[in-house]
């Protein structure tokens, strides 16, 4: 049977069609990393009220202008502001009242002088060097949020100040998006256990555990469902384990026409299952087959790991991350850096070529090194850093070219 | 009392001075983002046998010296490989044994014809129309690893990849650097717990939650030890209490004078406690106090918000990846990004500016867009992407100017 390879695009458009997990809501400390499920809008004014920036005295600005090192204004101090208090004083003319960095300005006073500007000549009376102007040094009541504006979107991810925000504002519960389970199922007859000694012709399961950190990496959560044998009835039914406790279920195994024609049929025999692509025009990686089921996405990953892990950057990443809620955002191209080629990549066009690549950094900017390798080694992607792609309708890159690199290890999810 | 502030690299310089923590021994499916802390070499060679990269039939490499697609070489098929087995076939002259990807080559075998250019003539009879080298489409058994080589060093994180190059291995328990701990202690008069209402003059708990969450972001063990008002006994109680259970404290709050010197006269009421730091020239974040006891230091951070988390961007996310072990990279500037500034900053001088931006790609680049606002106000950081430098050294940076942006979601440490 010959089947129409889809490209690239076609295959990250199909992704798209699939929908956000349900939200749930977590108290405020375990919301870190995770999805934003709804819009958050400032409950409050904050700070609430006027508060000084910098330790110094609360004056009336228009009191201090004029004043200079040679010619400065001379205050009587009346009080202190005590720190999460409603100050007690009013201040008139020519008054001042001694107050710290966060504290509530005093009614009457519009501005605060630093204490690198003051001077004390007794206990009660103070010099300044230096006028001000009318809310220096004084953060306004809606100056931080306005009761009633934007403050987070919904899809996105909360980072460590996204968090310190609700926190200020009093939000303790946050609506954010579950986790999306993944259940992973690594076949093939040559694979042990990875506990095991392998004889000729074994080699241990390491896809279950490049996957596995892979889904940890992106913030969702994986089932190691174990390994599975070339064999149709065991297959399906850990499918059919796998779809019960998982929104997406991933094979990896299938690189040998033999496995990938039983991974077909499998999934040809579930009524309900939709066969969306037999093959990806993209090396490595080109032996995947994905699958749809209700909402559930079944994908047959090529059993060579760096084939596998391929195929997990360029596609499982952004499924997954649509999967978790995440909206587009402008600045996915941060998960990538713009590198130097070191040498030609030639490229058999038709299909897009995934070069791994080792960085180096030279002055400024970086260098990428290629570094070649059958797709059935691992120890090529160990040596790696990211990933440069050779578009299917260029004839490869020259050595010298600004190349972008998709990054490993770029925060593509979020931790737990 | 005056006392002279160090600069960045000062205070980095001596940040390296402390120790990593302990190694522990997790499992292999444990280890994803944790710190290496062992070097790997490789017990076997990997695969560890001949295997096939391809589809396709195991012959004698020349068996097919000058095969073509109109003078095809003509073999005999004497059986197949079961892929897990040892082959049983010993393959003489002009046979060959069919084969699938990850298989086993057969004795006498050295390269696999790709299914592509084999035709069956019959059941027995197989008609090749390439020739192929020695060696072609097969893996050798130490292609991917030799026995006794170095796979991964100590004191890098396991990447995905990583963590299944040690399931290729078998190895199922990994040495790893403990979680280092750190006890979070919110102090000031003026701050209530985030599930209270604020009067005037009071503001809500936001640095435990940002400083929590930094922690997490860089694979850490928080502790929120709570609040603690600005006064001496309660905030050395306090202390003891977190260094009793973790690795390094921090103490946010002491941005008025008044707070700072609290801090300082609690530092040095402990007999053993040596500050090392007071003040940093840098903006915002100058009144940050650092003190060594024993084998751990004692953070004293700035309450404002901003400054606390440039501080933590830049002194405590290098503390943090210090303590768990993570060993001096080369590529610890994968966390920038190269960014046209949108337009001058002026600098002070004297002290390093770190300026929150906003980034926006712009064709294959970034542009840096300046962040202005006082540092007591959140919303400045959860609309910026993240900071840009000015040196002490220069006058400020220009319009247009390419400028290195430390990424704020940048992977610092990683997730558990």
């Amino acid at each position: 049977m010959f089947f129409k390879v889809k490209t690239t695009e076609e295959v990250l458009r199909l992704l798209k069609g699939f929908s956000p997990v349900e939200t749930e809501t977590v108290p405020l400390e375990a919301s870190f990393g995770r999805v934003l499920g709804e819009e958050i809008v400032s409950p409050q004014d904050l700070p609430g009220f006027h508060r000084s920036s910098m330790d110094g005295y609360a004056i009336r600005a228009k009191d201090s202008f004029g004043a200079t090192e040679s010619l400065p204004a001379l205050l009587e101090i009346i009080g202190e502001v005590k720190m999460g208090r409603v100050p007690t004083v009013t201040v008139g003319e020519g008054q001042a009242v001694r107050i710290s960095t966060g504290g509530m300005l005093p009614e009457g006073t519009d501005g605060v002088v630093m204490l690198e500007y003051c001077h004390l000549l007794d206990e009660d009376t103070l010099e300044i060097g230096r006028a001000i102007s009318p809310q220096e040094n004084v953060i306004r009541p809606d100056d931080d949020f306005k009761k009633g504006s934007l403050v987070l979107s919904g899809g996105s991810r909360l980072r460590p100040q996204d968090v310190g925000i609700l926190a200020g504002l009093g939000i303790t519960q946050v609506a954010v998006y579950k986790k999306p389970k993944v259940a992973i199922i690594s076949t093939g007859d040559e694979v042990v256990s990875i506990d095991q000694a392998t004889k000729p012709g074994q080699v241990r399961d390491i896809n279950s555990y490049t996957l596995d950190a892979f889904c940890r990496m992106s913030g969702v959560e994986p089932f190691i469902m174990g390994l599975c044998k070339d064999h149709f009835d065991q297959l399906r039914e850990m499918l059919e384990k796998g779809l019960a406790v998982a929104d997406t279920v991933w094979i990896s195994g299938g690189s040998s026409v033999g496995t990938r024609d039983l991974t077909l049929k499998v999934f040809e025999s579930f009524e309900d299952m939709e066969v969306l692509v037999h093959g990806i025009s993209i090396s490595p990686g080109k032996p995947t087959v994905i699958a749809r089921m209700g909402h559930r996405a079944i994908f047959g990953l090529p059993g060579h790991t760096a084939s596998a892990m391929v195929v997990a950057e360029v596609f499982l990443g952004p499924f997954l991350a649509r999967l978790s809620g995440v909206r587009d955002s402008a600045k996915k191209g941060l998960g990538e850096v713009q590198a130097r080629l070191s040498r030609n990549i030639e490229s058999a066009g038709g299909r897009d070529d995934f070069i791994r690549v080792r960085l180096t950094e030279e002055g400024e900017g970086w260098v990428a090194e290629p570094i070649f390798g059958k797709s059935g080694l691992i120890s090529t992607l160990v040596e790696a850093d990211g990933l440069v792609r050779v578009d299917r309708n260029t004839e490869g890159l020259y050595e010298g070219e600004m190349v972008k690199v998709l990054l490993f290890d770029a925060r593509k999810g979020e931790c737990s």
